[in-house]
């Protein structure tokens, strides 16, 4: 065509073609997988030179947010009042971003701030720097993304992590980045395993200093225990990428250090996966699940990274327990539990089991605080879990942590309460064993001989749990952690599988229900030296936002129907709340600039709900999907312009 | 698969399938094209039994926007004062909606409002019927589009009409949808094009009275000049969306009454458009375009529709000239104009031509305000109109729609007032003679013998125009109107073209640029007594978002960085700016409720200029795509929780 010859209107000669190319969406947006980095405005991020020290003391600084879980400890507080009960009433947008390129789904990433800057992940593996003060995009990267991903639980980024002029950021397709924080230019990138065999990357990954070697380590595990993965942990350096170790979290799966074999996790044969008629282990333990696909905590005094762990693999436990569905011997080590590593090393020195031998896909990944608490006169230092499974865990740090050469460590069990009504599975748990009490007849029955899917029992809570992956906030004011739990049930039943890479493994078949009419969110405090729950807020939607306290008395999260909310921590009375116009399904955090008090949060329905909810899902197809982050602020013109 | 017989789980056992789904945008969203009308929730729409008097008293009635243009004579003026120059700077998001579905592109649509219910179209030929207060979904519907469709620029849908219990709407692929106002479901649909052949629906339809007949008459137009479309305007029963007229917009083209042939537009001749030298009419003929692809107005005195005509097809105005290029006598009518219609049959009763002969896709389409004026002592009864040519037009409206057998009034033409800078094409106009004083050199070369394009010239204002299709406003209080203009220019030359169905028909090249440093966009109060710029104030970016002006002294309008802003209707003083996230290039609008007065307008960039605006879509790039509605209010919790 001739109109191809003339060099100066590419776009104007193109009108046939983008009218087509509207429709694929990809004209503005660039092609959807583009991998990208767009120049940055005029503003640059002054230095993002964040250091060790910066983030170690994050937690005592209020003009940024170094870390996922807003602090060394992930207790998700913030020492800032300017915004609180008195006045959150008052709280209205400052500005909104769109994350925009056509692209929305559930945005479940927390930011960071540092600097007048503002780091946010998206679906769809993006992360954002915006002006804190005016919401304009200064940067933005977008990794490009296989068609053969397989995300089981949408296509999420749970955030960042921030060090030495880096932002690192992983990707849904198994691999992790570092870009320049000035400019969002990637400095390396590591592919790290097979993302069409269902490995992936949603969480935001931990930056630590190991005591011993000085060095700084960056940490990042795995997801994709849906599909059979091997759960892994990786210590790499944050300059070059390169791995420093690696440790699998499958009892007998061999380690690796400095690139060459290290050790197996635990024994090497493994007693707590069973073995086949042919005396090899049952083919479920060479997938084994355990993926790491949260954020870690370091516990500095002790030098140890703690990591929740993810379900074994498959779901269906008969294939992980022996003859005659005998699964009392075999705990499907490291899976579903909480693991003490030693960053050095990656040697596993401390393990917690929050569902031995799952048979209900309770996985152990949710996050772990660290926290003081005095009990019998004496300060102990502890780990709080709240698990999907429906029971509040404390664990004794220094035990976990210790060095003792030993690694299983059920003994560490401090308390375990239940968060959530009307728990079937087990009625509590002995303190003397650190085991669960089970209920018999609430582990899924094999099914019977020539038939495809086993007797359906009801089990609560359900797999989604008790409380997923939202963080839960513990505030230092009030002494009580604020758990965005869920009551809800399902109809569970076992199905035949066999491993096919990049298929689903899961052997189980369920539909999620509603358990009361009332609700199925329910924001509860609960007092860790009592187990009691202070209050409770009850939603008519899955809560799947995390939670932030602040010392101004106040408890933020989102809501599935798209409200930004506050609460009075002390009593758990709503004080405020925005609509967004999608559902809140991300993390809160707050931070102070020029003397005024911010909080941020991201807007965008999406997540494990409306993919795998059941009932749930059903209830949330009203919900539009969104992709946005929101700034509040309290108004200052209100005074000036009156 | 054993797994697919499974009844209970559909979720439950699509894992895999379930993950190639998120990807492809599927499996939350349904089918990208889906046509479906999602349940209302609870809460129903009360009546939506909108009247014709409601409409015709829309503009003095503060609680309901029952049109586009906001008012019977399209002023887009309210008479809400309660947010005033005084306190607009406290004016706070209340809520906002996010459209969803992972499609966002260009949010053009101007909402309308009744009993407590928003009606907001969107991008991809959608609509939302919100819930007032809460920005709560009651219904949605989202037509279902075609592969093929022929949107020249972008995927965008203006608004919506509304009358007895029925929303109107069209769709980008040549189709009108009445919908239950109170569920959203469809009442009836009317496919009027081939969408294949670049025929689409982009504007908000009218209603109007007919006095002679009695009857309500839906009117809507068509789109696509840029693929040769041939304009039409349609006359339907709202009732059922029978045809009742249908009008050509090409001179010599053959209309419609009661589905038969009834008269040709004008001279059955076409003496306007030249003979090829077989003796018949060109080719560019039988396209011709004149397409009345945005929003008419109604003079309910002279019962007349009033509505701008397309530029002429091709763009390259030597295919609709005589020999050796000479175009005076030809003016291509009645394209690049306003027409006056009879409703009772479709019948042009007047017609004024802004561009005679366009050689620059100056359009006409631009909406006409209808006003009064004094003017030497006597009050005129004026259409205010301010084409992408740069001259803003006032014509008297009872010798345009004066039944006196004329159709082409030039003479009706009472001032043109240039309302852009350094215009190049002409230095005015003869007001005897009612046309342009064009500038000798400014109609793009014919292609030299054997050339591929012509000599490239340049031209002010550039195609997209002084103004575009973002409408104006008329202040009842400061007798302004404030005209959202760009200044800009291009470099044009013309290229050979043939049509082909379904191609772009332009015949010209271009390449749009830049004019001054200091801006591109500029929002300017223009006096129409006089002319004269009273104020103007410039934007970086270009101005794609209508104005509203209110009693309260203020004008509102959007950027296409973001912002919402409000000014001073007096003095042009920016009051209040609110950064949404995406590009604002939608039409606000505001309305009482509850004692209240309400501001609402759609984020989410796109339209013409990212595709078409040459150095300014690079400009934009930076922009987010977005699609929300917001909602903006006085906070009342002010006082009261201080």
């Amino acid at each position: 065509m001739a109109r191809k010859n003339v060099g100066h209107g590419p776009r104007t000669l193109m009108l046939a073609t983008a009218s087509s190319l509207i429709l694929s969406g990809l004209l503005l947006a660039g092609p959807a997988s583009a991998q990208k980095a767009e120049p940055k405005a005029e503003k640059a991020s002054a230095a993002a030179a964040v250091s060790w020290e910066d983030i170690l003391n994050d937690q005592n600084t209020d003009k940024d947010v170094l870390m996922y879980g807003m602090g060394i400890k992930a207790q998700r507080y913030s020492g800032l009042d300017k915004i609180n009960t008195k006045n959150v009433s008052l709280l209205k947008p400052r500005w909104s971003f769109s994350f925009g390129d056509e692209k929305q789904r559930g945005q479940e990433g927390q930011a960071l701030v540092h600097d007048g800057v503002i780091y946010i992940t998206a679906s769809y593996s993006r992360i954002f720097a915006l002006d804190a003060k005016t919401g304009k995009k200064l940067w933005s990267f977008s990794a490009r993304l296989p068609d053969d991903i397989r995300p089981c639980c949408d296509v999420v980024s749970r955030g960042a992590a921030i060090y030495n002029g880096k932002i690192y950021f992983g990707a849904l397709d198994a691999s992790m980045y570092a870009l320049d924080a000035k400019t969002g230019k990637v400095v390396w990138s590591k592919k790290f395993d097979d993302h069409a065999a269902g490995y992936a990357y949603t969480g935001a990954p931990n930056i630590i200093k190991d005591k011993k070697t000085g060095k700084v380590v960056l940490i990042h595990g795995n997801s994709g225990d849906e599909f059979g993965a091997q759960g892994k942990l990786y210590g790499r350096d944050p300059e070059t990428g390169e791995e420093i170790w690696m440790r699998p979290l499958v009892e007998g799966h061999m380690g690796r250090l400095s690139g060459k074999d290290s050790t197996t996790t635990g024994d090497a044969k493994a007693p707590s996966w069973p073995n086949d008629k042919d005396g090899k282990k049952v083919e479920a333990w060479n997938h084994g699940g355990g993926a790491p696909w949260q954020t870690g905590v370091y516990d500095e005094k002790t030098n140890t990274f703690v990591i929740g762990t993810g379900n074994p693999a498959p779901w269906n436990h008969h294939y992980r327990s022996g003859p005659g569905g005998d699964w009392k011997p075999y705990d499907s080590l490291y899976t579903s539990g909480q693991i003490y590593i030693d960053p050095s090393n990656g040697e596993p020195v401390g393990f917690f089991q929050h569902t031995p031998n799952d048979a209900w896909d309770y996985s152990g990944n949710n996050e772990i605080i660290l926290f003081d608490m005095e009990k019998d006169g004496k300060i102990m230092r502890l780990g709080a879990h709240a698990d999907r499974n429906g029971f509040f865990f404390l664990t004794d740090t220094d035990k976990l942590a210790a060095r003792d050469g030993q690694i299983s460590k059920q003994t560490a069990l401090v308390a375990a309460y239940p968060f959530v009504r009307d728990i079937t599975w087990a009625t509590g748990w002995d303190l003397k064993t650190g085991r669960p009490i089970e209920v018999e007849g609430q582990r899924p029955p094999a099914p019977e001989e020539g038939q495809a899917k086993g007797k359906s029992i009801k089990v609560t809570p359900n797999f989604l749990g008790g409380k997923n992956w939202n963080p839960m906030s513990y505030s230092q004011a009030t002494g009580l952690f604020y758990i965005p739990s869920n009551d809800w049930t399902e109809d569970y039943w076992t199905e035949n599988v066999t491993y096919k890479a990049g298929s689903a493994y899961l052997g189980q078949g369920f539909r999620i229900q509603r358990k009361f009419d009332t609700h199925v969110g329910a924001l509860r405090a609960l007092d860790p030296k009592t187990g009691k729950i202070v209050w409770e807020h009850l939603e008519p939607m899955p809560l799947w936002a995390g939670t932030m306290t602040t010392k101004g008395g106040l408890v933020f999260t989102g809501t599935s129907d798209g409200y930004v909310k506050a609460f009075d921590a002390k009593n758990g009375k709503q004080l405020w709340a925005f609509q967004t116009g999608s559902g809140v399904v991300s993390v809160p955090s707050t931070w102070e600039m020029d003397g005024k008090q911010y909080i941020g949060i991201s807007s965008g329905y999406g997540g494990a709900v409306p993919l795998w909810g059941g009932d749930m899902a059903d209830q949330t197809k009203l919900v539009s999907q969104g992709g946005s982050f929101w700034v509040f602020e309290l108004p200052t013109d209100t005074a000036s312009a009156q």
